[in-house]
């Protein structure tokens, strides 16, 4: 290779953090070096990458010296605290939390969709929330065909957003309920969820929306940069492990445009794989959805109750596309900007 | 008691014929004698009822001599094949299945909203599809608060709706995923199921609709007989056994009623129960409605992107009142208006 960077994830451990290192190898990213940072707890722990072996080291200030890019993956108070020194440090920081979405200096990035919004000199990067980014993958190319003026969406999120703990949970939980066994509610954060779902277990506003949805309205505005999107959305955890998919309905500020028109511009979306077989009852589906980089989206058709509205069904990874796969995007996309530079003496 | 009914079920083995013999003991409804009828691969199965045994019979047009009341949960074409016989023979016929729903000489009844669509004379009566009859529990009573205009909805439909065997089919499948057994798909009519969702395994209309969405507009307009409400609904199976849910935003024709408003109608709505709980972050969940008689609405708020709209997220036991409970509840409000007679020989 012609040059290398220096990478840092912090939360490795997580997730999300992994689904980083199975992207580095898999897209050929320019890793010379590796930092794998995490909270004291996993301190020690070993994980091979490209027939290496790394140890997880603890996440202070101090640990960014030297590192181009820093991936952060923690949360939003480890990023709150971590990702300055990480910036001061030289290094670029795309972060996954939702510490600096909103921001107004900072770029809230889906490459497909707003990779204007960064140039070289950007440092530090947020990556939208999960829901927020399957939603505007399926909604954006539409602004070719109308104006969006309101966007109506209810969620079934995966447990993978509450990352791994949640995950493990929904698992243990069926097994527990399959063999006959009342489960202890090993997490009180949520309810028990082994064949059921509930309302995003995160607090409610006083508008009666949880923060989860408050999300997916604030950043779909700020990345589609339109601050008077009208956005109703419902969000909702069922016991599925790691895509998230979503039911849509798009009202156009005028006419709505036809079926086989976004049908047409889905299918050349960038990031979009149309799976709409209505003869063979085939749509996208969290599990057809796992694993990979493209978002699905089926169920295309007028919505009759409004002559300005189509529908659709979104499925799509949320550790991929809803998280690790748009940081090492939106990386990649810094790249071919010539930012960070690569070194050299990795080659 | 003072007078009692002989009474049929047809699809006496199934998840739905299975719950009629449930309520009738804890509802206490007058049987006086019973007649469990299927199709020739379940007769000779027996039953316990009331500390008696019963050995299904074949359900053949004479199996209907003398029978006051027949309950049919067999599907479409054996209610088709079987209902006018009962009718002719006598019996008031209820019937789980779409066979007569849309008939405009068939009365398409929630008893709480439209018992009034029944008379003393009235010989057949539809059971309205499960998620028609768990979205119009909640819908209905806002009626009091302003003209309903549209329902946008987004359906997260159990397993039970498909039957007994999808349900045993969702938990052995999940078995499967568990123990790291790929699942032979044994039901080829759906997608693989473990922690998984799909877009209702129903076939698609030229509208791009799959049949559970069309019931559930048509039937929705003919139960609150408001032809012209306009309704948006998409039906996705999910991962739980036997309570559905569903993500509703409903537009008045003028401004939207106060959230108070909302919840003071529904607290007093039969059939309904709120679990609206901001604070403690407690809602509907399929969980919860499993087993019990009412329909949970909860998440009841303003909707930001609409003037005149409100949402709400609402889950009700499907195989209850989405089909048996509701049944036997149209029986007893027939009872109610004297038809049928009870007879004095059963006491």
């Amino acid at each position: 290779m012609s040059g290398q960077l220096s990478i840092a994830i912090v939360g490795a451990t997580g997730a999300v953090g992994q689904e980083f290192l199975k992207l580095f190898e898999s897209r050929s990213f320019p890793v010379g070096s590796l930092k794998l940072l995490a909270s004291e707890r996993s301190v020690g722990k070993t994980y091979t990458f490209a027939g290496k072996t790394y140890t997880v080291e603890l996440a202070t200030p101090e640990t960014f010296e030297g590192v181009d890019i820093a991936f952060f993956s923690a949360g939003a108070s480890r990023s709150k605290a971590l990702a300055p020194a990480a910036v001061e440090a030289g290094a670029l920081v795309v972060d996954n939390s939702s510490a600096f979405r909103m921001d107004p200096n900072v770029p809230l990035v889906v490459p497909e969709i707003n990779g204007n919004a960064v140039n070289p000199a950007t440092r530090l990067i947020a990556v939208p929330n999960c829901s927020a980014i399957i939603l505007l993958m399926a909604v954006a190319p539409l602004r070719e065909l109308g104006t969006l003026d309101r966007l109506i969406v209810s969620t079934y999120q995966s447990a993978s957003g509450g990352g791994a703990a949640m995950m493990r949970e929904l698992e243990d939980q069926t097994r527990d309920a399959l063999n006959g066994v009342e489960s202890v509610n090993r997490n009180e954060s949520f309810p028990p969820y082994a064949f059921n779902l509930f309302s995003h277990n995160t607090p409610i506003n006083d508008d009666g929306c949880n923060e989860e949805e408050a999300k997916v309205v604030a950043e779909s505005r700020k990345i589609l940069n339109m601050q008077e999107l009208k956005v109703n959305v419902t969000c909702v955890r069922v016991p599925v492990l790691r895509a998230h998919s979503e039911s849509v309905t798009v009202e156009f500020a005028g006419a709505a445009p036809s079926v086989e028109q976004v049908r047409e511009v889905l299918s050349r979306a960038p990031g979009v794989t149309v799976v709409d077989d209505r003869a063979g009852n085939k749509f996208p589906t969290p599990r057809d959805a796992s694993g990979g980089d493209n978002v699905l989206v089926g169920r295309i058709r007028k919505d009759l109750s409004h002559p300005n509205a189509i529908s659709m069904f979104v499925s799509g990874d949320q550790l991929l596309k809803g998280a690790a796969l748009n940081a090492v995007q939106i990386a990649e996309h810094m790249l071919n900007l010539g930012q960070p530079a690569k070194h050299e003496q990795f080659a």
